[in-house]
């Protein structure tokens, strides 16, 4: 077993152990937000036709050749097409037929022109100037083409993703199943929601945090609930999620000295330890086991230590067991607006919201960055990584770190 | 009535009409996504009480003023703590407490040495530097102070911000209901999906597109269906809707030349038309009226056209129905990647990806403009607003734009 390890080394050890679930045909309302778990490659064109982008008068773009406001090109109306319907007949030189917007182009036609250019009068329509074949028709396989792939196996499927594959004629669409999340928390000191809080007690906000999070990125949290600080409750509690979930989650028990019920519990689970403890602050009780596929994560149990680890080490499992393609959270750069003198010995996660403006990625610390203030993670989607060593952070400087947003 | 307005002018014109829906109390766990309907106080502090951020030895910081590693300050440990434990007594002259991570600091206490710095020996522990008093305490209401604001009326409830309500004892949530949106389609060129493609017919991408983007939303889409090109079938479908919905989003049928079903439709069924053409491109034959307070919006019948009237003009009136406070897309700009060298005599909007590169945002267009086009929709995160009279856009320029993600 790796102790003290990198966050990326922690990562890579979690996401190479995770792989997606099964997959499932879900109907077509029901897929927004899924993982597409096929590719799906266009077995049509949409539209499957050439049609009119206007209303106006398809014609042969030969006949207006020579068409100028002196002798103007006359063309005579053999059909005029009402909305939806397709035309009986062929145009022939010298003739034209009235579409209207998404007509199909007649036969024989290869451009359409303009009402509001036209004359019409008995029957024909007077043209002062020529079209170019093509003109004004929109060409079947505009939106799509058929061979074309429209949706790539591993990514989330989007409104606009239902509607290209509702115009391809799917009702149904292959996705992978939500993984099951269960969610352990320990401690003497924790008490539910509805609980009196005597003194010392804390009420359990890790359990509802992190199974809401589970929620919002299409997994299924399974709230096991909180275990007593002494390794059989946990044992019993990690069994009950192990028979239950395909990842593990378990807040609290990994710093606590001497007793580390957690450790043991994970011992007498049967699992495989993985690594223990991660050079990084907040986060750094992170430890992590398997057993039949299924990784167990223990996280501090101090609330923004539990959930910066839980974003940065617990949601690529996630998304990978969800089946996403691009599991990890994206780095980038950000000028930071406030100062953080603090000095930062060890790496350090700090929490901030980046916004955009003037052009140039912005971030602004949200709060205090106390390892048990869960308030200042309201409205983070950033992670500023200070590299360990760091002294004084000055505003306007630019700064590195993970955007998590999804 | 007023015809040919500007985008901000329909948008201030439909959210003006547009107010909340009811509220309603969910489950915590139910409330992720919703948006929260008052303004939610801290009753207590969180932590409740002091605490120990670590193992340790609870003390009085004024035992330890002279201590040096010759002259040792020694106390005796009157009482060991388990965890989750209060101490029986307190802390006296002379005397500390055994204190483990996160135990409420004894009566008398004011300092907390880590265990790792002391020595212990026959239950007196030896001290060789001088504590602050306040060292190594986390003082009640760290994370959240009595009377604080923790939840503003007409925001969305993010997972911390559940583990924070979860942390003050909220076991349910006042939220605002979901608004109701009715999807209408309209063309007789439009089958469902399991229908044959005879020629000349298109799948019915708009109502499965806009229904799943209202899901994405947190609203609740009602699917009423596609209705013939005729004024009678359309307003049929307006009245099912406005019996069933707070918004009323109709497709196709409003640009049609000389039959115009929609626009009749709505006289029919008793609405106060608002407004009627909007100047921008795609969009532009978008229609607003109102009866009974609710909105119904008419959009063009193409794919690209129907989304992006429906992200600038739609979007913002679900959000204010659902109660968000901020229900305006934010505006934002951006250099762009690619050339796009069509001018624009019209106000028009491109579809692009906005992305961070090198601290800089960034936007990409995301493939074919055209009206008919939805697959370029995919991935489209960032509209570019391109004002009336621009000639060609090089790569390199900053645009403007509204930023389209939630």
């Amino acid at each position: 077993m790796k102790t003290n390890i990198s966050l990326e080394e922690a990562q890579s050890i979690l996401t190479s152990n995770a792989l997606p679930t099964l997959e499932q045909n879900v109907s077509l309302i029901e897929a927004v937000g899924r993982v597409i778990s096929k590719d799906i490659v266009a077995g049509e064109n949409v539209p499957s036709f050439n049609r009119s982008p206007l209303d106006g008068y398809a014609l042969l773009a030969e006949d207006t050749a020579k068409a100028d406001p002196n002798r103007p090109a006359k063309l005579k109306i053999i059909e005029e097409l009402p909305p939806g319907n397709i035309a009986k007949k062929n145009v022939l030189p010298g003739t034209t037929i009235k579409v209207m917007t998404g007509s199909v182009i007649p036969e024989g036609a290869n451009a359409v022109v303009k009402y509001e250019d036209v004359i019409e009068e008995d029957q024909f329509i007077s043209i002062c100037s020529p079209l170019k074949p093509g003109a004004n028709i929109v060409r079947a396989g505009e939106d799509i083409l058929k061979g074309q792939l429209v949706a790539k196996k591993g990514y989330p499927i989007s409104s606009p993703l239902i509607g290209v594959l509702a115009s391809l004629g799917y009702s149904t669409i292959p996705v992978y199943t939500k993984p099951k999340v269960a969610i352990i928390t320990t401690g003497d000191e924790i008490v539910d929601i509805n609980e009196d809080l005597s003194k010392g007690k804390l009420r359990n906000s890790n359990l509802y945090c992190l199974a809401a999070y589970c929620q919002e990125l299409g997994a299924e949290p399974i709230i096991i609930g909180n275990a007593a600080d002494r390794a059989e409750s946990v044992t019993k509690a990690i069994a009950r999620a192990l028979s239950l979930a395909d990842l593990i989650v378990i807040t609290g028990g990994v710093s606590v000295g001497e007793n580390d019920p957690v450790k043991e519990a994970i011992k007498a689970a049967g699992a495989k330890m993985l690594f223990r403890k991660v050079t990084m602050k907040p986060g750094s009780p992170t430890l992590a086991a398997i057993k039949d596929n299924k990784i167990v994560i223990g996280l501090s149990g101090n609330p923004a230590s539990a959930v910066i680890a839980f974003y940065l080490m617990v949601v690529p499992v996630i998304k990978r067991l969800s089946g996403y393609e691009n599991y990890m959270w994206p780095q980038i750069e950000a000028e930071i607006t406030n100062e953080f003198h603090k000095p930062s010995p060890s790496r350090r996660f700090l929490r901030g919201q980046l916004f955009i403006d003037d052009g140039t990625a912005k971030v602004t610390l949200t709060g205090k960055q106390a390892n048990g203030v869960l308030s200042s993670l309201v409205g983070c989607n950033f992670l500023v990584d200070v590299p360990a060593g760091t002294g004084a952070i000055e505003a306007g400087q630019k700064v590195k770190g993970y955007l998590i947003s999804y």
